[in-house]
């Protein structure tokens, strides 16, 4: 039996997703951002997610509570973007200390509501239970997605050109709190180009790039110098004690809430020419390229070497 | 500003669920057992349910972990079985320690997947994450109801009649971890009679039956002694100090997980009859009629008196 103390979240779940409960409605179960399922509709599949954030750990206590709100429910939707979903239907769990001030929680959901809102999603309900030490908030989210329209992890192939949006790293000094999910970035592209898989950064490139290369069985060849790297980024790892490479936060540092896909090599050019016009003020960087050979790389100017950071979750650990 | 120590559930999701963000395919929002949605299926609703179980308040420390399982899935499906729904899929939210033990959580699942499979429900994912200090579990269920046949809490008329399913009081002791949720029985009341109200029965029969008067703008009179009392709470009322009647702890024990519903008078007969040959094993008892004067009383060999014990909740703090 493994250490409890060091089994890891993967490992966890790898173990409590085995022969799980399935039926004939279930299209994509456990592993990829969002669940599908066919429930008799034309042209539709539903998607279903669900996400939670804890005080202390997902956000500080005391921090602006329209953010925390606004996160919860944000967390959530970045997976729907990662399937190129149109979220439409929320339940809120709100669990509270027996102290909980009425105000702050309000404001939470405040947070909440304008989000939602800007996306056309009624919250329909949820629950309000105790927790006696500390707040958590978990977010289940409904929606739809075109039928067969949804990118999945396990999508990439040899020769694929591998695409970032926006900038990595740093979000930890504040981005976590009040990122924007890409909705209809996802949708546009998904509606427009062939896009071979997708997903959503969360624990960093290096470390969700692994997923991706995992569940499509390929390899991949990151370039350092295509990597875009946040201000943020930039400024902490300056900052830091020891200064640790910029590019390594831009790696590592999790909580990006961007996308990253792949599409054919020769869709790259004219993709990246309509991102331009499409979504001008959001940058779109070709990273690298997907191989047939297994295990990730990055060149540099030194050359190619493996990549040997992992994402957020193992690099904190180390 | 209300002291945040004393402010109670209700209150404060009467405040949260103010000028929610809505949208068009929201058919019933919060405030009822689920919401329910038009997607565009032609026949069906589909229903969205969420509820939280924590160590500590929902059940004990290194309770059996099957029934752990069991209750967290349990309750929401209690919930669907009170729109008269067939749950399809399910989400399970894991927050857990560091030092959690994967065994026990394994054993956790094992209880859930017993039961979604039995109910032909499919687990197409979750969220694992922390929570220092004790383990909370959320489930989230979707599943479908026929478009119109869901009795909401609002429903009751005068002149109807009360039934209850099995029997109440002392779920304490241990039905409250291994509760059976009476999906086939709803779905068959709903396919064979007019059933005009219906919930799920988790404070007490006292304050959910408050609930359902309130969401109806009507009434209602118990009958003492048709009220169906438990071994569990006759034995546990004797067993008090200071002893308790058995008929409070019927009224206000909650986690009975029964269904509450009403019909109109004259399906009464009918209604026990059919039953009975349908569901030998499960008793259902006419505890009351729902009148047109608002305010809750019971009669009993005395006479008829207001009804002062409130639910579950308020009753503990009383």
């Amino acid at each position: 039996m493994p250490n409890p103390l060091v089994m890891d979240e993967i490992e966890l779940i790898a173990r409590l997703t085995r022969s799980l409960p399935t039926n004939a409605s279930t299209v994509v179960g456990p592993g990829d951002d969002c669940a599908l399922m066919d429930l008799g509709l034309a042209d539709h599949w539903v998607l279903f997610k669900t996400d939670a954030v804890v005080e202390g750990v997902h956000f500080a206590k005391g921090a602006a509570p329209e953010k925390i709100g606004h996160k919860a429910l944000a967390r959530c939707l970045s997976d729907v973007a990662a399937v190129a979903g149109t979220p439409t239907h929320a339940l809120i769990t709100l669990a509270l200390p027996a102290d909980f001030d009425p105000v702050y929680v309000e404001a939470i959901y405040a947070g909440m509501k304008e989000l939602a809102g800007r996306h056309g999603l009624a919250i329909v309900g949820g629950e309000t239970t105790t927790n006696p030490e500390r707040m958590l908030i978990s977010v289940c989210v409904l929606g739809t997605v075109v039928k067969g329209r949804s990118p999945l992890r396990s999508g990439a192939k040899p020769g694929d050109a591998i695409f970032v949006t926006g900038e990595l790293g740093g979000a930890g000094s504040g981005k976590h709190l009040d990122f924007e999910p890409r909705l209809s970035e996802a949708r546009w592209l998904t509606d427009n180009f062939s896009i071979h898989a997708m997903m959503d950064l969360s624990d960093g490139l290096a470390g969700d790039l692994r997923h991706m290369l995992k569940a499509s069985n390929v390899g991949a060849e990151l370039l350092a110098e295509a990597i875009p790297i946040s201000r943020a980024a930039r400024l902490a790892a300056r900052a830091g004690s020891p200064a640790r490479p910029p590019l390594l936060a831009a790696l590592t540092d999790g909580e990006d809430f961007e996308l990253l896909f792949t599409a054919a090599s020769q869709e790259a050019v004219p993709l990246l020419d309509a991102w331009k016009k499409r979504f001008p003020e959001l940058p779109l960087s070709c990273v690298g390229r997907i191989t047939a050979e297994p295990g990730l790389t990055i060149r540099d100017p030194k050359g190619v070497q493996p990549l040997a950071v992992h994402g957020y979750v193992h690099f904190q650990k180390s």
